[in-house]
């Protein structure tokens, strides 16, 4: 099978949406994650990510990427309240978690526009997804301004973890396979998955 | 269902490796890709990320995290020569990927000891996996490392894409599902894929 090449030459000159696609799609497989938070007025913002990324487990850290562009409402939101949530979407919400990315008005709820509903703990002032069975809640501890484009990686320390007891193993492995969690590929193809195989840590074999 | 929590008290008296699943786990799955990289002398290093992230699409960046302790060769060699690749892991060869995590000697290569091919194009000094299906070559952009916990985050721009024809649709999506992509969740938890479903650009429905 022949392979089909690109240089940085030909991205230049790509029709946009082709590059976006074709861009977006490289880098495989991510997350699906809502991520809720507050303006300074109270009132409710919640946002799908397919860039939710794990920092570092202690201390526990988790970030993501917000895009200067269409994110500026959680980037702005996480700065003037310093809380977020992230809320791993289901299957059964994935289309209701797609239509959060829509550009509503000032004024306008993601969660009542799309259906989904705020819920909080009183262990966070951000807004839990209550349709979601695993969610955790973080205060922001970094954010550093990518030169490049102007994206922003926003890192949070986790102050909170609520998960379905059910999906939580003995080893502290969480079953998103079983949570019917989805793999997302560019920004709209949503995947299903099935579990292949838990491999051991990897140790050098002595020849 | 009743829902386990965690408040970030407990997760700093939780066992280790219990943490460490835990929170590698909480941002769901992510993408397997080996990035590929020489050193100053010419050796070949290939090391397993679950980390790899998209940046930008014009300039064209991609991204990913390098923890300080196992993927210092990586981040060193990216820092002395500038160029790497990232290549998606086909299932067929998972096993051989995840094993390029295990701490080998000084002077031993990760394509050899794995039993992975190193590959060549004139547009990149920087090591190709002969066969993953979808191999990119980027030269370093910018690189941040987190304060927190002294992660680094990479971000090259991108040189050369190479994809197996029949895995590029005619709109720029990449089919990482038909390539036999894998999704991986915390270390060592690999996934297959399903395609569920694109959902189109959201926007506003009025009522």
């Amino acid at each position: 099978m022949k392979n089909k090449i690109f240089l940085s030459s030909d991205l230049k000159i790509l029709e946009k949406s082709f590059r976006t696609n074709l861009i977006n799609c490289l880098s495989g497989f991510q997350s699906a994650n809502l991520i809720g938070t507050k303006n300074k007025l109270g009132q409710t913002n919640l946002a799908i990510f397919n860039s939710v990324m794990h920092i570092g487990a202690d201390p526990a850290l988790m970030g993501f990427i917000a895009r200067p562009s269409a994110e500026l409402h959680t980037f702005n939101n996480i700065l003037d309240t310093n809380e977020f949530t992230i809320n791993a979407v289901p299957i059964e919400f994935f289309k209701e978690s797609h239509q959060t990315s829509a550009r509503f008005d000032k004024g306008v709820s993601e969660f009542e526009a799309c259906g989904l509903t705020p819920e909080y703990s009183e262990n966070c002032s951000a807004p839990y997804v209550k349709e979601c069975k695993i969610k955790i809640g973080l205060k922001l501890a970094e954010n550093y301004t990518i030169k490049s484009n102007g994206c922003h990686l926003v890192i949070g320390e986790i102050m909170e973890i609520s998960i379905q007891e059910d999906l939580l193993l003995r080893d502290g492995y969480i079953d998103h396979n079983n949570a019917n969690g989805l793999a997302v590929l560019g920004l709209d193809g949503y995947h299903t998955t099935q579990f292949l195989e838990r491999l051991e840590y990897a140790k050098v074999i002595e020849k």
